[in-house]
């Protein structure tokens, strides 16, 4: 098997072992369907209960407040079309420009139903300040959503201060958190957001699974419809090995938080002083507020598409945009809303490190960009 | 670890080995993001498509047709909630009294939205015939969903007719075909049916995936909008191992349906012989058309949920109404549908054999039946 440098974890990662080994035992003989009432269901029942607890514990949530579902973008639907419509004095959904497609695609559903959105911009460092959103709250929202990091360029969002302004302005927080759960620190309850967006395969769990956290009281119907799983609010059989190892993922990945994080933050400052030392030209996109590993350069008069196959040929694994938006050429919608200039624009790659990376990889990482960029 | 009859094979299933074999290295090494450009992400993408071409052809479609989603439940929903409202001419859907709730639930959250709902009737054995459908079809409905099988008594329907029935009135035409596929040949071409609904664990695939076949041309919006995934119509980073896993199972399940329900037959058929030679005293629900181990049984005035309790102290597995539905004493749509009377309804159980089961489990089945319901 080829050896490849992977540094795109922002837009999947691997699965941890601990957490297939776990789900293993749920893929092969405790394959019994956790709504049923016999023995044989309750070690797969159990687990899931244990999952749901695994998971509020890591970031500071009651287990009845973790709804299961299979992914952040299922989690985002639910959070912006499930809100809409629910009340007739409040008819408005505030979010940003640089939202993950997930949000902007969800809100365009339900804009063309007639309900009212409202896009904020960032600054050209890729905040969202609580000013910013008080000079929209005027508007009287139903719900904000702001995402935790954004997925582009790593900027992490003042997300206390935000959900404090839109809580005075009467409305609901939501923030989709896919790309920072697991990265950083985060509780819910300090925080105060109403609902919160996850998805596993982001934080080394299996694709095909991810939660949303709802607010004890948080009225919102559920968008599943079906059997009684998830205390009637989301429907379908449970993917017990799926939950399993999400649950597992979230716990090994906070667990070693600190470590992988100053074990990441090295590798970031290695690349970034190769880089400069070789006198490399760029932009790093972003302010300093960052997930840890995110890097998005932009290289004047460059084709970022042409850098990433470039890279590619010497097996490292980056990204031009956001992974949903890469079969695209256009500019990255991101990219646009903090007013990147074209010439800049066109040249960016996402470089996205993460826990398995080595000192070798950012080395190469650095020779191959140099070669790139300055011949 | 216990030993347990499981006769539950309508609730879950054993995840096929081979099917197994196959996620495996997309849990472990292959974790590629399959929207990505580089070269390590073609493998997870070639998976797909190769799944999505497999599927296609254990069911007579084209593989654009086939959309994936993480259940049956999804695929119901989508069916259901993405053509109501679509044609204000033709406000209605038409269905069964004996659907699965995934589709009841999501007919109701519609129709709490003011769009009309009709529920069919079935025969007293449990099926749905073309001179029922064509009485409902002056009110020009804009969708029929009928379900392939019964979750409950496994009475299949007559799709092929009811579809034609449907068209003739120009009505769009929906089959949720959650239990039935994998244990029955189903052709969509033949059938001419405009959605199918399937879950990968009712074929002893994984849980957490299933897929929903649109014919080509078929307009329904999407339901969880955001990435481009799945041809734009289904967003959300691809579950590639539980989609390789699905697309295995359905062949493996496919390529061996002949022998598989020959099986099946030859121990429902042993079953019952045993409990009429025993004297047991039971009506058996639903006509003569059902799937294949599917056995319903009513015993009068007994309570379903106590046979259940003293079958699994014999370690057998099996259910007292659907899945969904089995943390409720109530009697079961299902069964007041075909007007069972009280007395037998709340005394039912649904035993399920499957392709995993022998000779000696349903020996043991027979007698254990027949020591709680005569003594």
């Amino acid at each position: 098997m080829k050896r490849y440098i992977y540094a795109d974890n922002a837009a999947t990662t691997k699965l941890d072992t601990v957490a297939f080994e776990a789900m293993k035992p749920f893929l092969l003989h405790e394959y019994g369907n956790p709504s049923q009432l016999y023995s044989f269901s309750r070690i797969p029942k159990r687990a899931i209960r244990e999952a749901r607890e695994t998971i509020a514990s890591c970031i500071g949530a009651l287990p009845e407040e973790i709804f299961f579902t299979s992914s952040g973008t299922e989690s985002d639907n639910w959070a912006i079309k499930g809100t809409a419509f629910l009340n007739s004095q409040r008819r408005a959904t505030i979010t940003t420009a640089f939202e993950h497609y997930a949000i902007l695609h969800s809100c365009k559903a339900i804009e063309q139903q007639g309900y009212p959105i409202v896009y904020m911009n960032p600054t050209s460092d890729g905040y969202i300040t609580g000013e910013i959103l008080k000079s929209y709250t005027r508007d009287k929202p139903f719900l904000v959503s702001v995402m935790y990091a954004n997925n582009e360029i790593g900027t992490v969002q003042p997300i206390e201060e935000l959900c404090t302004v839109a809580h005075k302005s009467g409305a609901l927080f939501h923030t989709d958190a896919v790309q920072a759960i697991g990265h950083m620190p985060i509780n819910v309850h300090n925080l105060d957001v109403d609902m919160l967006s996850a998805s596993a395969h982001k934080f080394n769990g299996p694709k095909g699974i991810g939660f949303i956290y709802i607010k004890e009281g948080t009225k919102i119907p559920s968008y599943i419809d079906g059997g009684a799983q998830e205390s009637k609010r989301r429907a379908g059989t449970e993917n017990v090995a799926g939950i399993v190892g999400m649950a597992v993922a979230l716990k090994q990945n906070c667990d070693h938080l600190q470590e992988n994080n100053r074990h990441i933050e090295a590798l970031e400052f290695e690349l970034i002083s190769r880089l400069n030392a070789a006198g490399v030209g760029y932009i790093r996109n972003g302010g300093e507020n960052r997930l840890p590993g995110f890097i998005s350069l932009s290289f004047i008069d460059m084709d970022g598409e042409a850098i990433l196959h470039r890279m590619d040929l010497s097996g490292i694994c980056v990204s031009t945009g956001s992974a949903c938006n890469s079969v695209s050429t256009e500019i990255s919608h991101v990219l646009k809303a903090i007013r990147l200039t074209d010439k800049y624009a066109k040249g960016t790659v996402r470089i996205s490190l993460g826990k398995e990376n080595s000192q070798d990889d950012v080395e190469t990482i650095s020779q191959v960009i140099r070669k790139i960029v300055c011949t």
